[in-house]
């Protein structure tokens, strides 16, 4: 079975929501496995994970929970053999969450912390947010290090950044699909819980995370990092649209500068320092990312002074 | 009448709480003038503000408020003559909130928008924090261009990296009054609404916003930008002490890298990079910004693979 990876709330499945087996829980869309603990890939990030007992090293405090990476045990005898690391797919999914700020759907089961699991079965607890990562010493051999997640429970998706009105339907695939043949069976869609991670994402694919104004590629441990910047912001008064026409990709740095006043960008796509007025070079472009001047235009127009065209 | 300037709710006066004068909003220790809409410091933030009608420019939607800042009216016809600019103490108080994430406390007056404001008198409404600010033309004579605000209300304290739990009494002055002589008479504290902002404030004091990796001052339109970065991490499991010997400033690239094993410093203070190995220089430092060693240390052993120290 096909499994259709979403991210945030799947329609039909409101949190409480309980399940007999992992089965069930893989058929509802909430997880795509019936055993390994986390659903995701390295590239896409992780929807969801099921807590369930599978490590000594996880802890759950209901709203906060420390979660322990996939890898490193012998399959028959469940003991750690090997040090955990960001090559497996499932660690790497979960960072790359926590970098795009993707929620994650957590899946409680029978033999977690009695103080917040099921007495049976699986439940559906709603959305987290990753937090951080780091490496442990194993606490069942600490000749072994594990990879941890810092989950923390989303209770206010709009503060989050994670809205629930605004349904994205394009699937990564369909994109990937227009370079490389055929789509593949597998599909990915972003729910309305979520706001533009499509959007987003196909941006930062296309520049590769590399920023559009300095060239930095930053690195951390899990691969590249770069932000997804508005031209014309979202929301109240702006109203600048989710798409890629309105989107830089941008370091961090960057990404305050442009929000603050230091940079704009001119018709003709230098990137200008708007505090001294210098020149710092030509925005780096990608042929399939169009840049609408009209949001340009308006960033320009938020300045405090407004400079010539 | 002495002003002490705290940032977050205040004790003995709950959201909800009202008001027959501005004098009565003052005396609380709400707001530090009885006239003025912005109470602030372009150096310390803005703590409150008060929305009662001024400019036909605000708009207010409940849990998002447009506010327009200060400055370039006539006093005697309220008319608007100048541009308004981030030189106004005002505007710019409220822009270093922003960008120091410091919570603004909103208390509405009998003149604001009636779906939100009180009949008669005023009302503290809680506390919003600052998401963006902009120049626009002012909508009364569009020749002049007025400065605006996004506030949007914190619903979840802890969330929003408010913490409830912490009380930092220590006073910005205290601390100035070490290099400068007898302490003023305006007095400055941070309530334990939030997490450690003296703390943080003092550190990027010391390094004048300088990133202590690359040595970068990121500048925005109102000035120097950086962030507290916690060496060990505060929390969960970490439990790291929210203290300047455990706290860096740095720019938002390195922070990142910082936070994501990308990054590590060594016991005689080399900023290493984590992925290839290089030393990339020596941590900036500062006479009074004392680093526990401890701290390094423990940040260094959640790194994928431990250094040798």
């Amino acid at each position: 079975m096909a499994y259709k990876r979403t991210f945030g709330h799947i329609p039909g499945h409101p949190e409480g929501s309980t399940y007999s087996s992992r089965k069930e829980v893989q058929a509802a869309g909430l997880h795509a496995h019936e055993q390994a603990g986390i659903s995701g890939t390295a590239k896409q990030g992780a929807d969801a994970i099921v807590l369930n007992g599978g490590y000594p090293d996880d802890r759950d405090y209901g709203d906060e929970i420390i979660y322990t990476g996939h890898g490193g045990q012998d399959p028959n005898t469940k003991k750690q053999i090997k040090h955990q690391d960001l090559n497996d797919w499932g660690n790497a999914a979960l960072v790359r969450s926590q970098l795009e700020g993707l929620p994650v759907r957590v899946i409680r089961g029978f033999n977690g912390d009695k103080s917040y699991s099921p007495a049976s079965g699986y439940r559906y607890d709603g959305l987290y947010r990753v937090a951080a990562h780091w490496f442990a010493d194993h606490e069942a051999d600490p000749r072994f290090r594990v990879c941890q997640f810092h989950l923390i429970k989303i209770k206010d998706e709009a503060e989050a950044g994670i809205l629930v009105d605004q349904p994205i339907e394009t699937s990564l695939e369909e994109d990937l699909a227009q370079k490389q043949g055929p789509a593949p069976h597998k599909q990915t869609t972003v729910n309305k819980a979520v706001r533009n991670a499509e959007v987003v994402r196909r941006v930062k694919e296309w520049h590769q995370h590399r920023c559009q104004v300095c060239g930095i590629i930053l690195q951390v441990d899990a691969g590249p990092y770069s932000q997804g910047a508005h031209i014309r912001p979202l929301g109240l008064k702006h109203g600048g649209p989710d798409m890629e026409s309105n989107m830089l990709c941008l370091c961090p740095n960057d990404h305050v500068r442009f929000d603050n006043g230091a940079l704009y960008i001119t018709d003709d796509l230098k990137v200008v320092n708007a505090l001294t007025g210098e020149v710092i070079g030509p925005l780096r472009t990608h042929p399939r990312h169009k840049i609408d001047l009209d949001h340009v235009r308006y960033h320009r127009s938020q300045l405090r002074s407004i400079p010539e065209s």
